[in-house]
């Protein structure tokens, strides 16, 4: 062959997936994913204050959104989305057009795997949404759909087909994702451990979600994707994503749609402060031994088959069950619900019900 | 210092574990295992001819049965311990008197890590066994009490004591354990990867139990690791680890006693005969579609506190759901109250009282 082709080839997708960014500064950690964001669309959404001016390095195809176009989009409604809080990144799912959505923080960086290359997050996270999920068996040589891995001996067959994956989640180097008691008893530990694997998470297990680096399959999951009410005028924060990961779950158990772990790596830069994070943090961390029990029981009726109805009977629950913990989740079960009207104001096309992880057409 | 100790430090639990090996033929895979194995006790099961002498190399502690030896010492309950089929290494849980087994098969030398260095599988499984598990709520950063992990954001902290470990279920790099079927269609498919993790499988989630590389605590789940009735004279074979897999999960989680899988891995030298290993799985692979659910969906009644009550209670759903799958599971149902009884004959301490994991006094 005479000559190497200088054009990139099309990424994955590409069409079909939105970026979704929150943030308060400029967004100079793009430099460092140009190669694999680039041709990509890129939804911002700005924290704080609305007139400080956001800097995008040149060359990135963008949409930005900040409180007065929330304030303006949404109406009353938009009393739903958090403020001063990295919860607002679930404006962004709602405005979005496309079938996918990756999103990450921005002092997340591109990590390198053992053999020091670069890794393309993305890339990965498309792999894992576009092969099937296994929750209802653990197969222990981890992703069965992976080059050079298969389900093992005593693996039923029927279940080898899996069902629809929802949710990718991606996990973090350098520094982990702790909470504010961890991270003050272990200041220095790092996460230097790659981990070559992604596992579906068993059907009725719950984790913790983390928001910094996770994609989701939109159409499947997205009215569920809701970050809860965090931040300014909350009692409470850095609780966003794990709400929306209990949430998220228990609908995905309940439409047989799943949820995988493990790869990507991202190179997460700076720990936030600890002090400042307990302060966020102290009423999760004693709500949230009421919390889980409270989903690892959540059952929802046979004739909720689309998120929307699923996530309306959820927030009924959460009004039941929570309301008792503290009024505040009287107001996040209401906030639940400007949600999902919200949801589907802006996506007009309608609920779409699932039946085994089969969006019906 | 002036000269360096030659003294080799004594291995963990060494007067606390036996290490189990079912086979046929001389034990020279004993060499390379050698600087690992030297110190503890073998108890080594022949399997097939008892006329035929198997050579163990010099210098191991070691014990030997054969067929001649299991029926003299069982008697009539001789009937419940497999014939030609490595199912038979139960027997050697039943002898022993120690609080842990790991058996390992034949075939399987030491691996090496990605850094080259010999991987010691006795240790890392005796690291899992001594450190708790975590099957209530999924830690995605795998085992967190390993060094350089914690517990992420998120995870409730009444469950951070974790329960004790009952199995630790390593894995298998070169062949991987794939059953005839997955062998015929990917004759040259070898494990490569290194996963470097441990992880708690979540309770309420079966998976495929392989008996080639194990260790449990004796004292915490002995009585239900009865590898069932394989090899001559049954319908069925390599089934037998599965067996014990499923009943063991149903009653670690009934018992609130964990389960583990991923490191350490041990080098699977030799693939067995596709053809062969498919006359004997063909029944499985299609009894297995009705045995998971039936495992999947069944509870245990609160006043079973002991590993003997709940097997023995096991069995009894095992004659009255899985009999109508086929005569042979009656007769699987009888053996496994024949094992429960030959145990406590040769264990004659009595049951032991499980409550959440602790053995009663």
């Amino acid at each position: 062959m005479a000559g190497v082709s200088k054009v990139a080839p099309t990424p994955l997708l590409k069409d079909e997936l939105d970026i979704v960014i929150p943030t308060i500064r400029n967004l100079d950690f793009l430099e460092m994913w140009r190669p694999f964001f680039e041709q990509y669309h890129l939804i911002i959404v700005q924290d704080g204050d609305p007139s400080k001016v956001i800097k995008v390095p040149e060359g990135f195809d963008y949409e930005l959104y900040n409180r007065n176009d929330i304030n303006r989009i949404l109406g009353p409604k938009a009393s739903c989305i958090s403020f001063k809080d990295s919860a607002c990144r679930c404006f962004g799912y709602m405005v979005s057009k496309k079938k996918y959505i990756f999103t990450i923080d921005d002092d997340c960086f591109v990590a390198k795997d053992p053999s020091g290359k670069d890794i393309n997050a993305l890339e990965q996270h498309i792999k894992n949404l576009l092969t099937p999920s296994t929750p209802f068996f653990f197969n222990t040589l981890y992703d069965p759909y992976r080059e050079g891995a298969d389900f093992v001996r005593g693996y039923p067959f029927s279940l080898r087909e899996g069902i629809p994956t929802a949710v990718s989640h991606g996990l973090w180097l350098n520094i982990p994702d702790y909470d504010a008691p961890t991270q003050l008893v272990k200041p220095l530990e790092r996460n230097t451990r790659f981990v070559d694997a992604v596992l579906t998470i068993p059907k009725g297990t719950l984790f913790p979600m983390c928001g910094m680096n996770l994609a989701f399959n939109r159409e499947l999951i997205g009215p569920a994707m809701y970050f809860g009410l965090m931040g300014d005028g909350q009692p409470i924060g850095r609780y966003d994503d794990m709400w929306a990961g209990w949430c998220m779950k228990v609908i995905c158990d309940h439409l047989g749609l799943g949820v995988k772990t493990g790869l990507p790596y991202i190179w997460h830069s700076k720990a936030s402060n600890p002090f400042v994070n307990l302060k966020k943090e102290y009423k999760g961390i004693y709500w949230q031994e009421e919390l889980i029990p409270f989903f690892q029981s959540a059952t929802l009726p046979k004739d909720c088959t689309t998120v929307q109805s699923c996530y309306i009977e959820l927030s009924k629950q959460v009004k039941a069950k929570l309301g008792k913990v503290d009024d505040y989740f009287l107001k996040l079960a209401d906030a639940m619900v400007t949600w999902v009207e919200a949801w589907d104001e802006l996506n007009p096309s309608g609920e779409k019900s699932v039946e085994n992880g089969v969006v019906a057409k």
